[in-house]
Parts: structure tokens; C-alpha cells; sequence
């Protein structure tokens, strides 16, 4: 006799793992999420958009790509959470748009209850953090599929935006200040490569080297930085922002700019810290490979004004010039 | 020299690929749309909920689940997207809502082109078939996460409802009507056991059993049905909706019963496919498992009150009534 449990997919204890996702997922739940948990599709009232004059929903889905692998080889796996959330969160704002609900996609070839709520845990928490609701996901075991004890996660966010107050680049002119904001890492993105240069050049997550006060693991574990509360308040007067994910400076800065125009970004603006330093020395990365890769220090880039410019520099810690806008297409360093 | 491409990511395929996506993708685009493809976020006008006293948004994610090794048995790769999408459309139909926009997912060790581009354009097609704007997605690879070969698909939809419209089976009452509807086949639940009783037994893809008017391959691969074209219309006078997914009509019915009622469902009362009784058959598999496992032929339920039965069931050709509402819990079988 066949049994579902036999072919790899196990109900019951999947109806255990809703009881603890359940009680995380609740505590996310703003005023504005109707009934509870457990209906077929959540329900997110959204009445409020009365006061808008064109309201715009923003929508984006996203992954975490394989830092998931370093999440299983540190056995951590709630700070995965928080990076998809603030990754997504991240990936509206440069449109201008507030964070409202968020859906997650989990799957591997067994679900682990230990491993799938300390991940629900840290997209609670970054949920939370944000006001950000998690109405819904969908969990699947997929035997034959993944690798078994690796997982894939996504999500998908939904914010809101007042149509006139899109934030485009259209505004973006010559002689615009291009304002970098620190990342805390390599958010999400380059794991791939990082990971090969490092255990080809020997380097393991246990290693601690002397440029890092923490051990490799760590550093290349720590969480996808939001720049939502920082940010977000000074949209009326960004006219452009680049979220540095995949790609790096050269293919999401240019999705901001106006035609005839290119950003000129001068590298020794901004110390490059010393995890990405070392990803490049012991991976002997090409230069242009490095910057086309990861975010290299800066998590999210703002054009403004150049009258706005000492302003915004003084609201962000941390924040500073790192290029400007000038003729051309494209990315330039300089 | 490490480099992307040799650690597993090859960014410049990606490039082309977004070419042969993104046409797809424009196809979808409704009115509501605003701007074009390669934003950071999708952005969808919604200033016509306006005309809404209380809008309320309904989300759902899914994923296809082990059908996508069918498809890959049979090379063929549009209609795992179809059913991505008709899935979360009923999932979302069964609160009263209609589909707005649509979000995916797509994950593998490497994507083939040829493969990425087939599911795309099946989402793109059943996207385009409801009236549904294909705003967003990812694509990943994942090199050490997935089986070389295999891939994973989910998706988001995002639908709207007028919250004092939103079907949720609290008038629901003793003596109501349970309407079932066909469906066109597994859908998108059961295939990992399915395909393990099958495989048991001896049965390929190729095999063409008696029973069936197509190889196993083709009757497995069937395109999940959207109920939405035929239900929506309908949804004032329906009390109570299921989309008979994973945990079959064991877990889904309950999900909308008030407290103290049970759904009586007549098993002689319409015929199980022909499918269905030969993996039942073949597999060995208990009844009560086939039940809580697949659709078993009836893809949605509605339950209507008495004096509403015949008017649904004249609207909606090969619905017919398959059990009551009675006192109780859960599902009973008579």
C-alpha cells in the first residue's frame, strides 16, 4: 500500500508546523488584516486608500538565492527570513511605496519543523518591525526536487504608493548628487561566488581572519539591512534610488536613469569593508567582476538635488557622496 | 580566476532571457498597469476602488508542487503555468474575489531558456485568459539547492473583493446544498503519491491504459481548471466556497463550515475518473487517503442554499449536487 507519507510528503506533520507558523504569523497582524489565519487567500482591508488621489499598489516578488546554504552551514536560519522581508521592503521603496503585506514561498525536499519556524520566526520579526503583515505562504515538500536539507525561500511584497509621488529618475538632471547608504553585507546577493572564492582559496566559516571582528560565517550571515524607516520619509525629495542587489552598480543604477545620461561613481569615495576585500584577494575576482556582483558597501543609492544634498546627508548615518550625474548611459567609475 | 559563470550563475544568459520574458510579460499588461517591465517593482493603478465601499485585497501564494516532474517526463512546460495561475485564481475566487495581478517564481540549478520560456509563456496565457496583469518575478539558480534538472514554480495573486461581499461561509445553514464541479484532472495535489503508485506498478507516461483516452503522461498533465469565468458571476448567491486542493475535501470543506455543521458528501453521487480509480487501483491506496488526497473529480464546491440549487446548477454545465449540509463537524461520507 501506497501512503502519502511514504512518497515523501508527510500531512500530519505538516498540520503540527501551521500551529507554530500560526502563532508567529499572528503577531504580525495589523489593524488592517480581516479574519484570521487559515482561509483560502488573506484579506488585507485597504478602505484607507480613500485618501490617496491615485493609489498605485507596488508588488515584488524575490528570493534569497543561496545564502541559504551558508544559513544551513552556520545551522541559523531565522536571519534568512529577515533578509527576504527586507530585501523585498527595500526592492518598493525605491519607487516610493510603504510596505502594507507580505506572502512567503517555502520548499525543500522535507520540511524540518525546527528549521521552517526558526525561518518564520525572522520573517515575523522583520514583518513586525516594518508594520509589514504576513497574510499568507505556501510551505511544499518536493522530493526529487531539492537537494535533501536544502531549502529555497520567497516572498512577495505588496506596498502602496500615491501615483504623482512615484519616484522614477524622471526628475534625475546633469550635476545630480548620487548618495550611497551603507550596506550591512552582502544582503542577499553574490553567495554564489563568495562562497566558491572562499572554499577554493581554504577559507571555512569557522575561520576568523584578522580583517573581520567576526568569523567568516557570521559576517557573511549578517541580515539584509532595511532602509525603510531612514528612507522613506525623504521620498519627496529623492528623484531616484537604486536597490544595489544583483547585477551591482552597473545593472540597477542605469534602470533609474533618464536617457543621455549615466551615473559617474568614484570608488575611492567609500572604504569597501573588509569581507568584500577579501572575497576579491582570495578569489582573484576582476575588479569590474567585483562591482557587477555585490553591493560592495553600499546597500542602496539615492539621487538628489544637489540643494538637498547636505540635507538627506544629515538625516542618514552613514551616508555619503559617491558620485554624480553626468552625460552619457550607463555606469562610469571614476 | 573564479568567476559567476563558473560558481553556477551565468548573469549574461539571464540578460537574454529577460528579452524572451518580458514579451511575454507585455502581453499581459491591462490598463491598470503603470510603466513598463525592469522597474524594481511592478506597479498596478487601483484608483478604481473608488468605486468600492471597503475594499479589501485577497492574496494567495502557491506553488505546483511535484506535477513539474511530469512535466519534465514529458518535456513539455506551458502547462505547469497554466495551472500555477487557475490555481491561485480559485484559490482566491472561493472569498468572492476577482484576479487583479500575478507574480512568479521560478527556481532550478540552472533555467534552460527554452524551459523558462515555455512556463512563462503558459502563465503569460492563463494570465491573459482571466484578464490578469503579469506584474512581476523572479528567476533564481541555484546551483547545489536543486536536483540538476528539476525546477520549482510558485506564484502570488493579488484579487479584490468588496469586503461585505466576501464569501465566507458563515450563513451557511442546516439543509444547504453542496454543488460540486468537475475538474479537468489531478490539478496541482496528489502528484507525488500519484506518480509513486504509478511508477509501482510498472506504469510510464507512455503507457495508454484502456481506461483512458490518453497516455498517463498527457490525463497527469492536464491544465488545472479556472472556475472563475463560470463562479464569479455567481458569487452574491453562493454561501460557501472550496477549491479542492492538497488535503481534499477532508481539510478544504471545513475551512469554510460554521461551528457545529458538517458537509455530507454522497459518493455515489457523481462518477470518480477514470485517472483517479486507476492510481487508487494500482496503488493500492486506502479510500480514505484518496479522499484527503486528490480532488477526486470535483474540483470546487459550492454550497448554495435549496432554493438557489437549481438556478447554479443550470448556469454551470456538469455541476450537479453531491451532498448536504447536516449537524456536525468535518466531512462525513454516506
Amino acid at each position: 500500500m501506497s501512503s502519502y507519507k511514504k512518497a515523501g510528503v508527510d500531512l500530519e506533520k505538516n498540520s503540527k508546523l501551521k500551529e507554530v507558523i500560526k502563532a508567529r504569523v499572528r503577531e504580525t497582524f495589523t489593524k488592517n488584516v480581516v479574519g484570521d489565519i487559515g482561509l483560502f487567500g488573506g484579506l488585507f482591508d485597504v478602505s484607507e486608500f480613500k485618501l490617496y488621489e491615485q493609489p498605485v499598489l507596488v508588488a515584488s516578488t524575490d528570493g534569497v538565492g543561496t545564502k541559504l546554504a551558508v544559513a544551513k552551514a552556520m545551522d541559523k536560519w531565522d536571519t534568512v527570513g529577515m533578509d527576504l522581508v527586507n530585501h523585498c521592503i527595500n526592492d518598493i521603496l525605491v519607487q516610493g511605496a510603504k510596505p502594507l503585506f507580505f506572502l512567503d514561498y517555502m520548499a525543500a525536499q522535507r520540511l524540518e519543523p525546527k528549521i521552517t519556524s526558526q525561518i518564520i520566526k525572522g520573517l515575523a520579526a522583520a514583518c513586525k518591525e516594518a508594520g509589514v503583515a504576513l497574510i499568507g505562504g505556501e510551505t511544499a515538500e518536493m522530493p526529487g526536487t531539492y537537494v535533501p536539507g536544502e531549502y529555497d525561500l520567497a516572498g512577495t511584497i505588496i506596498g502602496v504608493v500615491e501615483k504623482k509621488d512615484i519616484v522614477d529618475g524622471s526628475k534625475i538632471g546633469l550635476g545630480d548628487i548620487i548618495i550611497g547608504i551603507p550596506s550591512s553585507g552582502l544582503h542577499t546577493n553574490g553567495y554564489s561566488l563568495a562562497r566558491k572564492a572562499l572554499s577554493d582559496a581554504g577559507i571555512t566559516i569557522d575561520s576568523k581572519p584578522t580583517e573581520l571582528k567576526t568569523t567568516i560565517g557570521e559576517a557573511l550571515l549578517a541580515p539584509h539591512r532595511s532602509y525603510f524607516s531612514q528612507v522613506y520619509p525623504l521620498r519627496n525629495i529623492i528623484k531616484g534610488m537604486a536597490h544595489i542587489t544583483g547585477g551591482g552598480f552597473d545593472e540597477n543604477i542605469p534602470r533609474v536613469l533618464p536617457k543621455g545620461l549615466c551615473a559617474n561613481i568614484d570608488k575611492k569615495s567609500w572604504a569597501v569593508p573588509p569581507l568584500f576585500r577579501l572575497i576579491w584577494q582570495k578569489g582573484g575576482i576582476a575588479e569590474h567582476e567585483m562591482y557587477r556582483t555585490f553591493n560592495m558597501g553600499i546597500g542602496m543609492v539615492l539621487i538628489v538635488s544637489q540643494k538637498d544634498e547636505s540635507f538627506i546627508l544629515g538625516k542618514i548615518p552613514g551616508s555619503a557622496r559617491i558620485g554624480t550625474i553626468n552625460k552619457g548611459s550607463e555606469v562610469r567609475y571614476v
